[in-house]
């Protein structure tokens, strides 16, 4: 057992800073550990009581008859570090620390953080600024949550980390309060030690969860995160995230909260999606997601039956449904036959979806029959059940018929509780299946599960990692390059160029111009001047014979604009019936990122770019440069919309993987990179880097 | 009092075919009369008993001692009419049917609902397939909602029209478990006499409500349905709908439930926006808006002040906020010195918004100080307080204090309640402090005080009436114009076309084409065929000079390409520098709209074009058109993005006015009317129109 394992099922548990008054905040914990059934040792700690709640209380850490496994520190954070050096000192394999004033007030804060982090030394640290953590498997409460005041904490098999204790307690009380089962929760917050990515890995190992939830508001180790959602992918264990900072005040109060430094919410999207992480919308979601996903059901495509006693619930979730991209077909006639042969009621209109089965919602017979009937039906992948008013009076009669109708198929059943109904939700919860409140939910749920059965079917691996990219030394290149450099460093990875010659004359420009069709591009070459158009040091449509000509007045044009000299030209062949791209790199504290982006005013406007993490060793796979492709909103512009020819998509996924492969060999010392446009011409005719920006460092 | 009114509020209630086992559905309505308080007059009217819950019982409507205000029909649909008819003869007010089996079934069903119709004469009618209504202000069900057999139902402020009886119970039950007070809910269902449009006025002129919800499925009668809106606007009364149909799937299952006609999505949006109704995004919003419109407070701005005892709750509502583009300034100093005043905690950070006052968490007395001081402050519009674990232990404390701070000022304070905690949420929610359980909500909650607040702020009444337009014959008009037609059309209402000359001949074009530039547009014109480029009979840019040249090359290619002799040819000025849109007209079963899109390949794939409904009588006012022209998602392109000409807004403007004044006054008779292009040029220097097409019936 290592020091997590240890933190997570502890055989005794020193609580320093006890208080005897359970009403406190420091009265807790002990409280707690007794309520919820921990059976080993509980050393409360605090000079002044001789024992609490019939415990001997101990002067301090010293004193304790032997290490205890975990020492949850409550007090200040003026004297919590010498708590924690004690428990390291006796030989302790864990800590929580639950006070803030640390790294999330400020540079005061972060420097007592130092130090608590200090007293540790090896002994693994949870927090501080944590509400600590609760463990349902093996009824082990380490936490101060008020959220524990409950009583009927179901265990479960989905896995919680949250960077906010008052979150841990939110999903702890309402996963109680709909029989969501919970294995672990964990509150990191300021992860000063031990942070989500190690609990992730914990996780993934434990038998006792199916499913990881995560509140997340930054992530600190962005590659270990990667690496430890991976594990959970290969180990069929879905991964659901709620991240908070979408928006700029979500992002700062985030930062402020934790101390953390926020990534940009976009690229949190593009390592989620990269992952396999999948990203809840509400946050109602983070516990419907992974409540659904913990059955381990996955539609294999999306037709879904509703079935219903109450027309407009049923509609909802139609309607929910299809602009998620469901689809809700009638019954074919050998299900409606059979539908029919259940008596259903004189007016149950069989032909279409909702099937509204009035009667079902008073007799539980009948419901479980047609929802047999749909689920044999070869034409639905998912069974949604509408439960409405008129099963109120009779759950467990209604949930058993819902449940009984499981066995012998693996297609997934979820319902829809019309009405306020709690004791119902909770029973259908408990029975294993999974029950929702809002329609929207219950679409997401379905679409949460339809997807993951997608990244099962594509293999839990994933794609094959990618070869190691050998670090290039870059030796001989350094600083902002010139437009030839940059583009034939490219090039060397593998992404083609227009062709071009440097020149210093018109001479030189008129005998190149000759070589690359009648008219050409002109263009100042400089490693300084960033912005060539604006010195008029571009002209397009150059007819070849005047090339010399045209050159000499951009030699005048540019000397008098910048009074600097010109020594070197660019004539480039004119690229024409192309879709012009940007395709660079995005820096960021959460990793670099390629971005991708369509050319054109209005593509600029919508803000037409997708993106997706480097990963620093191997760049981006093929798979992920086509995704960043198609991700495009106008997407189709390259795919033959309207008659168009379709663009040499192969051409540019391979120009994307050898501009991520430079990426990755060059590492941190390319600051920059960019090239803009990359002319994507029709199929079979390839792509062109038709200008390039390279900064090394 | 009129028909509705005595059908909300009777004094006397039979009940067609009352059955005395209170389980059934038949045994519902007189149980729940009783339960619920009725005080007036009850007769159950079965022929198989002598009584039902110690009410005499008659056999027959014709034996009652006097005529009822209103007869609850429990009768099949097969004999349903019966009741209803001897309901009308003897002289009841209004008539509730129950029973299915009606229009929504098919067309046997609608014959059936005729009858039905015709058995009621001019006594009113709701339903059939209705679930009855429920006047929660006077203590009055008429309905057999199972959602009735709970205790505790509240009256209050919010009226609730849903076309869905099952919705009207969800609505019912989950109000009462939020504690939000209803004062009528009506479910109109089949609508075979009274609509949503007729329960909507009702409620604007009922004192006891002063928010309007509304579960729509589809409007029947546009017309009704918007002046009933625009009412209730002009009375102060937010209108709240949710409606279904969004997707294609659930259009379906609303028209198959409802039997109703639906319009497309896009076209409620439009009309939502011009009689100022707010659309619910989610279903929970559904209650969650009205609850917070109620208490008719608004936001003046868009900053709000996050009042926290948890860190990641708040956080929550700040992301959320953010998204929904809200602002969450942090206190200015003399708020974070009151603050500090108030001892909120050692380590409380003040420079920052959500503001964490842990203590305020346990501390009643604080918790009011500190929302009164954000109140106070000039930085903030609203306040949102967060409720989390810690103040659970004594509800009415906390629910208290957040009230307590209301007096004395307009700013809205909302709640959101972190863990499951009903009886806070409930408290609150009572104690006008709407209370929310999810971020979302609350987000959504205080967009929709805030808009309501600009509507408020613009005056009541909205615009003036726009003056009627006078219906014009277009009598010399008929069939499908061609181009030069279609556009002196457009231009006789004010919509001004590009300069052009019908021409015969080559001569003609030369002469023409000589008084309109260097270069000129060269087309076929014709009023049979459509697709004039498709058949070579579109030339652009051509050489004033050669357009005799061109003209005959044109009628040698369209006479081949159609076999049929070329009659006559426009030459049109050549328009250059302006921008290219799209205006025409879109019926729809909800009425005609004016649609107006960008043009270019890349707005076509994003579908960027806005829709306003026609008023048929005076057609869009100005306020609409600039609307169409703002809601463009590429609308900075006419607004000068990056270094662009500002293009002639105010010209567009006018076109629309002036092609919506031409569809009013054309009427039905204007079968397709569409400008493609039309060019807006730069600011001062109008539009034209370039092309057009108008089918008059």
């Amino acid at each position: 057992m290592n020091g997590i394992s240890h933190l997570m099922r502890p055989q005794s548990v020193a609580v320093i800073g006890a208080s005897a008054d359970p009403s406190k905040t420091a009265g807790r914990p002990v409280a707690y550990l007794k309520k919820h059934g921990f059976t080993g040792t509980v050393y409360p700690v605090n000079p002044r009581y001789e024992a609490i709640d019939g415990l001997k209380c101990y002067p301090d850490v010293a004193s304790l008859p032997a290490a205890p496994d975990v020492g949850i520190v409550l007090l200040g954070a003026e004297r919590a570090h010498l708590a924690v050096g004690e428990l390291a000192k006796r030989g302790a394999r864990a800590a929580i620390v639950l006070a803030s004033g640390y790294a999330e007030t400020g540079a005061q804060g972060a420097q007592r953080q130092a130090q608590l982090l200090e007293a540790a030394g090896s002994m693994r640290l949870l927090g501080p600024n944590t509400i600590g953590l609760v463990n349902l498997t093996d009824g082990i409460t380490l936490s101060a949550s008020g959220a524990l005041e409950a009583d009927g904490l179901l265990a479960g098999s989905i896995g919680v980390v949250s960077q906010s204790g008052g979150i841990l307690g939110a999903l702890l009380s309402r996963a109680a309060a709909s029989g969501i089962g919970l294995s672990k929760l964990v509150s990191t917050s300021n992860e000063a030690d031990l942070d989500m990515a190690d609990f992730i890995d914990y996780l993934v190992d434990d038998d006792a969860t199916s499913v990881i939830a995560l509140y997340m508001e930054a992530v600190r180790h962005p590659q270990r995160f990667r690496a430890a959602a991976l594990r959970a992918r290969q180990a069929g264990k879905p991964v659901v995230a709620f991240k908070i900072g979408r928006s700029e005040s979500g992002a700062r109060s985030a930062v402020s909260h934790t101390g953390a430094l926020a990534g940009s919410d976009r690229m949190y999207d593009a390592l989620f999606r990269q992952t396999g992480v999948i990203r809840a919308g509400t946050f109602a979601d983070l516990l419907d997601l992974p409540n659904a996903l913990s059955v381990g059901r996955h539609p294999a495509g999306k037709r879904v039956a509703i079935l219903t006693s109450t027309g407009g619930a049923g509609t909802l979730v139609a309607d929910s449904l299809g602009v998620a991209g469901f689809e809700t077909p009638p019954p074919d006639e050998t299900t409606a036959a059979r539908l029919r042969a259940l008596q259903t009621g004189d007016h149950a209109v069989l032909d279409r979806n909702p099937i509204d089965v009035t009667l079902a919602g008073l007799q539980p017979e009948l419901l479980r029959g047609a929802i047999r009937t749909l689920l044999d039906s070869p034409g639905y992948d998912a069974v949604a059940v509408i439960v409405g008013s008129s099963g109120l009076a009779m759950p467990d009669l209604m949930a058993n018929a819902i449940r009984d109708s499981l066995p012998g198929t693996n297609k997934p059943v979820v319902a829809y509780v019309s009405p306020h109904a709690p004791a119902i939700t909770r029973l259908l919860n408990r029975e294993g299946v999974p029950a929702f409140t809002s329609p929207e939910s219950a679409t997401s749920a379905i679409e949460a599960m339809w997807r993951y059965g997608e990244t099962l079917r594509q293999g839990r691996d994933g794609q094959a990692p990618l070869p190691r990219v050998e670090p290039d030394a870059l030796d001989l290149l350094s600083g902002s390059l010139d437009e030839a450099q940059a583009k034939a460093l490219f090039a060397r990875f593998g992404v083609p160029s227009v062709r071009e010659v440097v020149v210093g004359s018109a001479k030189e420009a008129e005998a190149a111009a000759s070589t690359l069709g009648d008219k050409v591009v002109l263009k100042l070459l400089s490693n300084t001047i960033t912005h060539k158009s604006d010195v008029g040091g571009v002209a397009v449509g150059v007819p070849a014979s005047s090339a010399g000509a045209r050159l000499n007045r951009m030699r005048d044009d540019v000397e008098t604009a910048t009074g600097t000299p010109v020594q070197a030209f660019l004539v480039q062949e004119m690229v024409t019936g192309g879709v012009e791209l940007i395709l660079g790199l995005h820096r960021d504290p959460l990793g670099t990122a390629v971005l991708l982006g369509m050319g054109g005013v209005t593509a600029e406007l919508i803000k037409d770019t997708s993106m997706r993490m480097l990963d620093p060793e191997s760049g981006l796979s093929r798979e992920d440069a086509l995704a960043l492709i198609r991700e495009l909103k106008t997407f189709p512009l390259l795919d033959g919309f309207r008659g168009r020819p379709r663009a040499d998509i192969d051409a540019l996924a391979s120009a994307i993987v050898a501009f991520a492969r430079m990426a990755a060999a060059a590492g941190s010392r390319l600051l920059e990179a960019e090239i803009n446009p990359i002319f994507v011409l029709p199929d079979g005719q390839g792509v062109r880097a038709a200008d390039g920006v390279a900064v090394i460092g």
